[in-house]
């Protein structure tokens, strides 16, 4: 295998001449032959290992298999025209599959015309969700999901998609929407479990976790070099399919039971718009806009994960048009919302793609797949789609994540097991909602609790820090406090009983110095705080300062004359404080 | 009037003596004969003024006038036996009256026995939820009410009751639980407008409103000391009470149609307690945790800073036991939810109440009021305590907050005006509701956008600033950073791209110091995007360094191996950073 150059290889790749998407790449006259060579042959090898995943993911969505492919061609194009990053690949993903599956199945009977005409509909709804979303600018709501919110969601909907697949290699109909429900529906079913089905799936299962996660390190011994090996792992999947479609059809194993694909029929549904009812409209907006800030979480941080690794930059709302279009794309196309996928990007990345040229060509590539060669899959078996789902899952589940943050932190582990367990027994809705409500709840409570010290110069230096951790000087007269906080509703009587407790300890109090290093905002509930305190401590005979207080936030304390009514000075440095203070009390002696 | 003494000239009332209520004043054996006389002068006082403002609380909450009286007595002695404040006064007060009418009247007749039944089950819930709250230590939650929207909610409410009182002063029934309501009932009534009961009360109005405001001013330029004047000037009400009484009873005024109080009878209500229903209960829990919350935040705000002016210190669970024991005390004494008032509190500072002894006297002097002089007030014409009730919440509609919240935070404004609003036109539930999602989304909103700062060495000293606000020196292989903000889920994307987007600004970068003056936190998420950051700028050539780190903050960062996975080092100062890294970078040339 040829080793393939990056595109930090290419400078005119770099900076911002990637914002503008296909369109501003071939306008902009830097696209050539020799970029054009790389990204077609990234694009061959790409689009034969989408087949068994656009298909097993249509498969987990409940729609027919040929939706898949469906769902990895104009997307992608419309993506590549729309979108920023040049690596991103659009399509079909397990978490945007499961949302469908779980927002459509309880209306419509999966796989019916109905329910293809419903996910073609939340395909729609997503778009037009994704687009208001980047008109609006409303791009940083996807920073409300936090990692640990995030990372507890895609596990618990990677178990339940286990779950769910369970069936495709079992035999044994795996149903409902919450782990006990699915767990009591197993157990209920296991007299249907059909045992070449079992073995079958189970070869294939094990087959590709051995070849994702060892075969690199196997090839790599062998004497490959590094990228090649990992290219070359990764189209394990494709023998596979190769292997298990002409043993099932020459052995003719599907009279035995085992499940295969059969014919791909490509025509669409036939659609009746006026059956749209405006309830079931209504019905589906919260999902859509679930599928959309979901899907564009997850499809901006791959984005810019791999931006990074190019030195390039990923802007939010333009992405969110990309995936506005290429759900709108997926929508006309008869099939089910997309997104960017972390598997097929990284199996892009590795191929070798440049630029979006590369998904361009790969639809492209796809859509002659759909066209010509549909028929050489009719004895694919169905329980290599599951194994394929259950392998790509099972690196989904981030267990390790929660002694982690147990670790790190206790209030983030919280967030986690919340949404886990949320997710398992609540369902993906309920279960997100209140990852994310208790995430917002443990930030605020987190800054009502300020950290303040009492701080001191360190000897023979112009830094002061805590003198619990470190030895300081300290003045009789003044009390020199850090507040490392910003100060707004949620603390800021906190802290103003902190700041009068403090006084009290010390009976020759002339000065209080608070020192705002740490002080990034102040609302309006801290500034009638420090206003009562400034009279406060006027009335005892002690002056208020501060110091160190940050550009934006003096600028603002010196619109509502707050600093003209302090008792005390603004000083720029802690330690111009204290040299002043203490001058001035020497004199006054 | 003489000029009575402070609690700065008591050095034994200081400190934290008086964290034990009236009980541990006693035990504690500080309590003297000198200190009994101030307060024994100053209960009698406040007694006599509290009496027009308990039967107006009364009349406000739609309750018998005599509750008024009760509320004052059981509850005062309860707060001064488990309370902390020294001054604070404790009984019905316009808010919790205001939040007693509009929880019950829905529900029953104002003024019938059903009626007071739910006052007195209302204030036995808002009890026992303080004291709840007390045994969770969730005395927290009342900062969650910021300060513009407390100031909103209470102006919503003030001009609210305000509209309600109308009736008192003009016979014109006003009802209605929003602000169009109540006006559309007004001008429906216009024609049962009675003309003398308008003369009455707008003189009322008038008296009481220039005495609140200039009475003292006028009696100072008299020659009276300020305190004795401000004393002086708060018992007007008293006099306009007398002469008001006197004049109705002696001109026969309750016969040409004036509202006059009456027989005011000293019977508790037959109670059926067999006829409360559980789904009473569950109506009047919402209320009753409003009340709590509420109450608690208004009057732990007065004690604080009534403690703060004499350097006592408030403690928060110990108030929620005092205001919970003086809610369960409201309901047993047949009354109506109660806490700390701001109006009685300042008339008991005033009046030189020194410790909770002057409560406790305060409450026995209004039990002998009630017991044998309540017949005076027969001829106590209405429109009198409306007159007290109006100009009493004239001073609580805080316009002047708009233009200084709109002027010094845009965020804080708009919560004001969301909260007003929506207490003038949802309702008092609705709109507190509103303000506080409101304010806690501006707050997260003003997280997420972080300000950072490229800084430099300001010469000659060790201090970096902002590039764009001083002069100062930069190295072109050094970059470094301050992050005026905590890394937190809400926010750790949008600090990656800015550090990432100035990186790319610099080309022969080979250091990136991250400056921590104004990081006070790191959550797991943000912790995530400095590891990911690390290891980007790791495989460009370029070492990640922290400097400034706060103890606590690299405390928990060592837990996580992120320290030792660091491309580069921590510094304690910036400086420090900033010298070893020119050092190094000359030597490598």
């Amino acid at each position: 295998m040829k080793q393939t150059s990056t595109p930090l290889d290419y400078p005119e790749l770099q900076g911002t001449t990637m914002r503008q998407g296909l369109w501003g790449l071939l306008r902009g006259g830097i696209y050539n032959r020799q970029l054009f060579k790389q990204d077609a042959s990234a694009a061959l090898i790409v689009s034969l290992l989408l087949i068994p995943q656009s298909l097993a993911y249509a498969l987990l969505a409940g729609l027919p298999l040929q939706a898949g492919l469906y769902a990895s061609i104009l997307p992608a194009i419309a993506y590549a025209l729309f979108g920023t990053s040049g690596v991103l690949a659009v399509g079909p993903v397990a978490i945007t599959s499961l949302l469908t599956f779980s927002a459509l199945s309880p209306i419509a009977v999966p796989g019916s015309d109905e329910y293809v005409l419903l996910a073609i509909l939340l395909a729609l709804m997503s778009g037009i969700c994704l687009l208001l979303m980047s008109l609006l600018r409303m791009g940083f709501l996807a920073n409300f999901l936090s990692h640990p919110v995030m990372s507890a969601f895609v596990s618990g909907a990677a178990i339940m998609i286990l779950l769910g697949q369970l069936k495709g290699i079992t035999a044994i109909p795996v149903q409902g929407a919450n782990l006990p429900d699915q767990l009591i529906s197993f157990y209920q079913g296991l007299g249907q479990l059909h045992l070449s089905t079992l073995f079958l799936g189970s070869v294939f299962v094990a087959f590709l976790y051995w070849s994702r996660n060892y075969l690199a390190q196997v090839l790599q011994k062998w004497g490959l070099k590094k990228t090649g090996a990992a290219l070359l792992a990764r189209m394990a999947p494709l023998v596979l399919l190769v292997v298990a479609t002409l043993g099932v059809g020459l052995m003719g194993l599907d009279k035995q039971g085992i499940q295969i694909v059969g014919k791909l029929p490509l025509q669409l549904p036939s659609i009746e718009w006026q059956s749209i009812k405006l309830s079931t409209l209504t019905t589906l907006l919260p999902m859509a806009m679930m599928i959309s800030l979901i899907g564009f979480a997850e499809s901006v941080a791959i984005a810019r994960t791999f931006a990074a690794k190019r030195r390039q930059q990923v802007n939010s709302n333009r992405e969110l048009l990309g995936l506005g279009m290429a759900n709108l794309a997926a929508g006309l196309s008869a099939s089910l919302p997309v997104t960017g996928g972390l598997s097929r990007t990284v199996l892009n990345n590795d191929a070798g793609a440049l630029t979006p040229m590369a998904s361009f060509l790969t639809a492209i590539a796809m859509g002659v797949i759909l066209l010509f060669f549909t028929g050489w899959l009719y004895y694919l078996p169905q329980a290599m789609l599951s194994a394929v789902i259950i392998v790509a899952v099972l690196s989904l589940i981030e267990w390790r994540q929660l002694p982690h943050l147990w670790r790190y932190s206790r209030e983030d582990a919280w967030s986690w097991i919340a949404t886990l367990s949320g997710v398992l027994l609540l369902g993906l809705e309920l279960g997100l909602l209140l990852g994310v409500l208790v995430s917002l709840a443990a930030w605020l409570a987190k800054n009502s609790r300020p950290h303040m010290a009492v701080v001191g110069l360190i000897k023979g230096t112009e830094h002061y820090r805590n003198r619990q951790r470190y030895n300081v000087e300290l003045h009789p007269a003044i009390l020199s406090l850090r507040i490392d906080e910003s100060l707004m509703f949620a603390n800021a009587q906190e802290v103003e009983q902190q700041i009068l407790k403090e006084v009290t300890l010390h009976s020759q109090l002339r000065h209080v110095v608070l020192m705002g290093s740490g002080i990034n905002h102040i609302d309006a509930s801290g500034v009638e705080m420090l206003a009562q305190l400034n009279g406060l401590l006027k009335e005892q005979g002690i002056f208020l300062h501060l110091s160190e207080i940050k550009g934006p936030v003096l600028d603002k304390l010196k619109l509502v004359a707050f600093v003209k009514a302090l008792s005390g000075d603004v000083f720029l440095t802690q330690h111009q404080a204290m040299q002043t203070l203490i001058r001035v009390e020497e004199e006054g002696k």
